[in-house]
């Protein structure tokens, strides 16, 4: 059975998280995940520059084949927030983009629904189920445990689209 | 005397302004100026990679040494649009600091008074005052113009701040 390289990312202005799983049949198995901090420069451009590199770099030596990220809900935010999230967020896209691969986009509700099965989980529950989904000898960081949710969640979805598309062309002969 | 190049970027979800000026003396001149479309693909992850990649390359091209951006005020916008416009400048300031160049932002009532004398110009004031600094035979789209605005804007305050410093070395003798 093939093996599928994913990866979620979680950005942030101050810390930007990570994570790398393989999906081999109804396996998920945890390859690296972690967190990029960008408080190494009180300059913004300065932290942009780092998450861009350690992202490039990232790919470069895990080489996932497809990357996700959670969608953003602005809405309670304040614009001057939402404005650095984004800028951030610009940075990682980027990184994911000038690699070459596919970017797909989930509602945190979709998220939390296929980690812990109820997308109004709280981020306690999200992160024991990484911990206990991926064989986990201690909890993640949250943001790292949040990238690994995204990865996961990918994982679910392309499956399921998979399958479907199997049916579809077994009924289709 | 030497010729100091700057570059100023507008960046934009759908458009970013981009201007190369020459600073020789008290001469500003021209050299490019134009916008980046990025309407070009719906996805969002595509608009980013345009914006970087073109602006790569024309920092490749016109080798400017440094790089000004307009100090960006989000307290009226929604969250929704901050956080797109975020993401367009995250791509864009990327884009400089991976070339390796400095970046200067400036407040948009700082960039009025440089270019017109009154930080509350409109944006028809700055457009032809542009024209008129620059001689050039017609106005530059809006995007342009203000990108070339805060080059400009940058060219004054370094030339203000050299002078400050020869001053200093005068009397430190």
């Amino acid at each position: 059975m093939a093996t599928i390289r994913l990866m979620g990312i979680d950005p942030g202005s101050r810390i930007t998280g990570y994570g790398i799983i393989n999906i081999e049949g109804l396996y998920k198995i945890h390859v690296a995940s972690g967190c990029i901090r960008t408080t190494n420069s009180s300059l913004f451009p300065e932290r942009l520059k780092t998450i861009f590199e350690k992202l490039t770099v990232i790919i470069r030596i895990h080489k996932p084949t497809e990357v996700a990220v959670e969608r953003v809900f602005v809405h309670h935010r304040n614009p001057d927030s939402a404005l650095k999230l984004g800028q951030a967020r610009g940075a990682a896209l980027c990184a994911v983009v000038m690699a070459g691969l596919p970017i797909s986009e989930y509602a945190p509700r979709a998220v939390k629904q296929a980690v812990v099965g109820d997308g109004a989980a709280d981020k306690t529950q999200v992160n024991h189920m990484i911990q206990l989904l991926l064989h986990l000898s201690e909890a993640p960081p949250t943001d790292a445990a949040d990238a690994l949710a995204v990865a996961i969640c990918h994982g679910h979805t392309r499956q399921t689209r998979q399958r479907l598309m199997e049916a579809i062309t077994l009924v289709g002969r």
